[in-house]
């Protein structure tokens, strides 16, 4: 970006999921353009970006052709294959993240060795090819044993917590590349969101809990409620830390479990990410409008929370496809939440939306998210 | 609208500037799709809404063809002839505000004579055709005598501040229906933005001070610094009261004298607002978001401010077209300084943005709203 006339430089986004959707608002602000390269023309960011491409980011050409006229391209989700990524640059075409700190978000086995290498809390781990290399591994580490498809999984897909050696077979089933890790007794778990630029400005948001169930996160708490302060800081030190060892460009959401004897990292992402959803409303500065300003080189933005507690709870579908009245009474019960939709059409499970509310009690606040959460997705009154 | 699937209603907007434009982030978050009526496709909302219609507004065969298939139409200026809405309305479509409450923010002596006619306090006033009837009104209520145009000014224009009988030819010379007003000694101008549904919910946001220069608004303080108690409540009375004699549905904006003797009326507009662009990250609930919840009939948002102060300065373009360096600085120098431009090429005085700041001390959040604009204006450090 080096001109603004005020229409600003064009930000392709490749995927058109619920993060490019949530990314236009800000860039509505800053006057920035935005293209999307969609699978569907009704995917959910296409939606509501005027310049949607529809192609498959899994073909070569179909990427090259999208990026032409773009001032950067960037991403909605982490499976571009990592060679096409390397192309596109070799094309002369500017992508951040690029290929060389995307490659940890994509390959959890190059993210252990990376991370094991720069001196950051990870679980015990090793690559594994058979029953046997996990029996091994369990031997040094105990059972439970945790077995992960290296490359694709997310929201608990991908991820087999086997107990013993007969629980072992049907993650190799899967047929992919595992990566074996220690299984961590942790007390919860917690994210922090940090953004870098090309030219190495960081900011930390403030550290969160996230609540998951069923491998899926259905509540955030900003910010982790009783977290020690040195704790939290030692979060914000080690998300600082991989950003600019791992020389990330835009965001960088690092899961992390919270542990008797401290951090340990379980999960890296390079982009805007589900635990920072509350920073639409609970930060100066959005997730997504800072990835913008990080992609564009840009000076990053104030991290600082707008009220003392924020929470968001995502909105799962349930069996119910016509959410009219429940929306409706949502809206008149608390004239202080916050809906988000993501254009998506309702399916028993699928994320469709998020809610956040603010406010200066944890305990208040929450109660309303969850409120809301569970009326749009139950129609139940809690 | 009565099913949220959920993707949501489809709302019309008649016009595509930058209120249009504005619309679009709330409309996201709620699942609400947008469409608009642009008079070319490259114009500010057009820009950033996928289901853009192009015509004229001034063509009924073009309203008809753009309403068909939305839940409701709604306006993004008020110069769709009243016509043209009553028979909009006479073909089934829902359209809100209606041209029975429109009309008083279309046409001035309409307003006037309702407004005198629920006992809201105006200016004197009278319609008048010739330089004799202007000097019959001076005769009663002295010089100056304010002419404006009935139908059609805005920002200045269309508006004549005559000293003396000798003033009063140019004002005819536009040959336009005029209205005469008492001038009114002001101290200083106020406005009031509140939102009233169908089914007859009202809010009002806090009463806000607008600072104005050559006609043009160039700062929103909010809320009205030192304002009286008592007449903060009387000016939200006056705008609520307003509302719901009108049979407003949707926003209203009233823009008021405060006076040594109290609160007087100068204008209506029936739709988001200059003086509510504050609202954006200083309310719970945007001006944006609020209209749409009207217009859709929804449970209306909470006006409460997000923070004690909050200063919207208009961004006015200069004689740079390419504004990035002076971008970058403002970022860079505040980080937490919120910029909105409006995808519109810098024309000298032309309205291409707004910044707003947020805090708890009034003078400093005016001071950084003030710096960011007039140096991304101008290039000078304040």
């Amino acid at each position: 970006m080096s001109s603004f006339s005020p229409i600003g430089p064009v930000v392709g986004i490749v995927g058109a999921g619920q993060l490019a959707r949530m990314t236009q608002p800000p860039a509505i602000a800053l006057g920035i353009e935005l293209r999307v390269l969609a699978n569907a023309p009704d995917e959910s960011a296409a939606r509501v970006i005027v310049d949607t491409r529809v192609g498959d980011y899994r073909d070569l050409d179909d990427l090259l052709e999208f990026a032409k006229g773009c001032d950067v391209i960037t991403f909605d989700h982490e499976h571009v294959p990592t060679e096409h990524i390397r192309a596109l640059t070799a094309h002369g075409h500017i992508v951040r993240p690029g290929a060389d700190a995307l490659v940890h978000a994509q390959d959890k086995a190059a993210m252990r060795e990376r991370l094991t290498a720069i001196g950051v809390p990870c679980p015990a781990w090793a690559r594994v090819s058979t029953a046997e290399d996990v029996s091994a591994f369990a031997a040094e580490h105990d059972w439970p044993v945790v077995l992960k498809a290296v490359r694709g999984g997310y929201d608990g897909r991908g991820v087999w917590v086997c107990r013993s050696a007969d629980e072992v077979a049907q993650a190799f089933e899967a047929g992919v590349e595992l990566l074996a890790e220690a299984f961590v007794p942790f007390e919860r778990e917690l994210s922090v969101l940090v953004a870098r630029s090309p030219h190495g400005q960081g900011v930390s948001y403030p550290v969160v809990e996230t609540v998951q169930q069923d491998g899926i996160c259905v509540e955030v708490l900003a910010p982790a409620p009783g977290l020690d302060q040195e704790d939290a800081a030692q979060a914000q030190r080690i998300g600082l830390r991989i950003a600019h060892a791992l020389g990330v460009t835009g965001l960088l959401a690092v899961e992390l479990f919270e542990t008797a004897d401290g951090l340990v990292v379980n999960e890296l992402a390079m982009r805007p990410h589900n635990s920072g959803h509350w920073t639409i409303e609970g930060s100066t500065t959005s997730q997504f409008e800072q990835h913008l300003r990080a992609v564009l080189d840009l000076p990053l933005g104030s991290p600082r929370m707008t009220s003392q507690a924020v929470v968001m709870a995502n909105l799962l579908g349930g069996d119910e496809p016509d959410l009219f009245k429940r929306y409706e009474h949502v809206l008149a019960h608390d004239p202080g939440i916050k809906l988000h939709f993501y254009g998506k059409q309702v399916r028993p499970g699928r994320k469709i939306g998020h809610v956040t509310a603010l406010g200066s009690n944890l305990d208040e606040v929450r109660a309303r998210a969850r409120h809301a959460a569970v009326y749009l997705a139950t129609g139940e009154y809690t």
